[in-house]
């Protein structure tokens, strides 16, 4: 598994903090996504490069605005 | 190539109305990124699907935050 870069470690953790707020467990949210545990894990390590299509679906599971999900400082 | 999904091409297109502004050819965005010009070119055109990391890449080329990057409505 690749080193997680800045980019990755930043949204990772941003990801990981709004899901917390929204009250969903990891798994909770994999599902709401339709994505697997592991790779939602994974993203929120800073691990997973995930594409824009990706994106788009975690701000959907948190239902807010992609925007949101990169208004990290 | 695969046909462009709703946030592929909002995407691109917002991407390409920040380029525009901001004075820089296709060619020379791609440059100032490293990336290849036919690859920026997918992008804009909604048909290619971005990675974090390089969306990454695309909003310092630009100079900007990337939450910029997704204030389409």
């Amino acid at each position: 598994m690749k080193n997680s870069s800045s980019i990755q470690a930043l949204f990772g953790a941003h990801l990981k903090k709004l899901r917390l707020q929204s009250g969903l467990s990891q798994e909770a949210f994999a599902d709401k996504c339709g994505l697997d545990r592991t790779y939602v894990s994974g993203i929120e390590r800073g691990v997973r490069n995930p594409t824009l299509e990706v994106i788009s679906v975690l701000a959907a599971g948190l239902e807010i605005e992609i925007s949101k999900l990169f208004e990290f400082s």
